[in-house]
């Protein structure tokens, strides 16, 4: 098969992460989000927010990750943060859907997507860290912007959120004091048990 | 208002473009698509595609160009390319509605939008013209695989689509000539009517 019906092949098998959703709601509360809503979300978020990363980062590549960080749910469905049972073996079913799915690319493409996805995962870099950030700080904003509707549907405590999303403060301190403020202005509004 | 404030508004004001729904459909054919998931869509195009752009594009500012284009659209509405009367009066209500939304961030960052924004629609740089031939490529795929759906649904020709996205040859005459291979073959299996 020819390069660009590999690329095309990839750009179309991917529309399938238009269906793929998550426990967040749009902030009208009218449905819930799905994949791709949440990654063109902190794309943007990104973009905007680089300012208070803690380390310099290439934003170009911060983007990149983010654009792509989740397609692998195309394959292994999106797990609840606050879900332990169905955390368990979600990273070898991750990794087994980014096998197949960025081998969709031609070679090179696929080295590189798949060198960004792992960079992702690992959590090491500081492009890594900002993009985790921008990952667990968007789902807060939609919670905080519906009067935490989906905390509320599961049950989900201000200690759970904070110490779900202290990875914030790996890529943000000054993030990460922005949204234990937003925690603490939900608690005190009664959208969340503390 | 601090300047966090303001850009944590802009971020929360944005989550209305995932309502704004367009005349393409999901390749499963299941529901039409949203200006999200249509901007998430291209920008993952052109991070795959850039190396078909005839000119040296710089891929960063063509993916923050694709992520933001269409947030006028929360105010102004989607309007389909082939409807020439719904498309008089267009450019005031967007220039109006990318007024009001870029201000919402601070000053130098809605100036920084605005110009972005602005170079896109001008279509004079070669970034601008590679992320309009992603715009306009992306809902022909939609349509070749989803057999026509949305052509067939209005009622356009295959005439009409080349005329309307011939566009996509002043950023890449390599897509070009495939968008007029799906074209021709959209034809011959009758997806879309000569
Ligand atoms: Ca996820």
């Amino acid at each position: 098969m020819d390069r660009l019906q590999r690329q095309i092949e990839f750009v179309a098998g991917i529309d399938r992460l238009k269906s793929v959703y998550r426990q967040s709601f749009l902030l009208d509360g009218s449905r819930s989000e799905n994949d791709v809503e949440h990654s063109w979300h902190i794309a943007m978020m990104a973009v905007l927010l680089s300012e208070y990363a803690d380390e310099r980062v290439d934003l170009s590549r911060v983007v990149k990750m983010l654009l792509i960080h989740d397609i692998v749910e195309i394959d292994a469905g999106d797990v609840f943060v606050y879900d332990a049972e169905a955390n368990k073996g979600k990273e070898g079913r991750e990794k087994k859907a980014a096998d197949r799915l960025f081998n969709i690319l031609p070679p090179d493409q696929a080295a590189e997507m798949r060198a960004l996805w792992d960079e992702y995962e690992e959590r090491r870099t500081p492009e890594a860290k900002f993009a985790m950030a921008m990952d667990r700080l968007q789902p807060m904003l939609q919670n905080y912007f519906t009067q935490g509707k989906s905390w509320r549907a599961h049950g989900v405590t201000a200690r759970q959120v904070l110490s779900v999303n202290a990875r914030i403060q790996e890529g943000s301190e000054a993030l990460w004091e922005y949204a234990q403020r937003i925690v603490s202005e939900s608690v005190e509004k009664g959208y969340i048990k503390p």
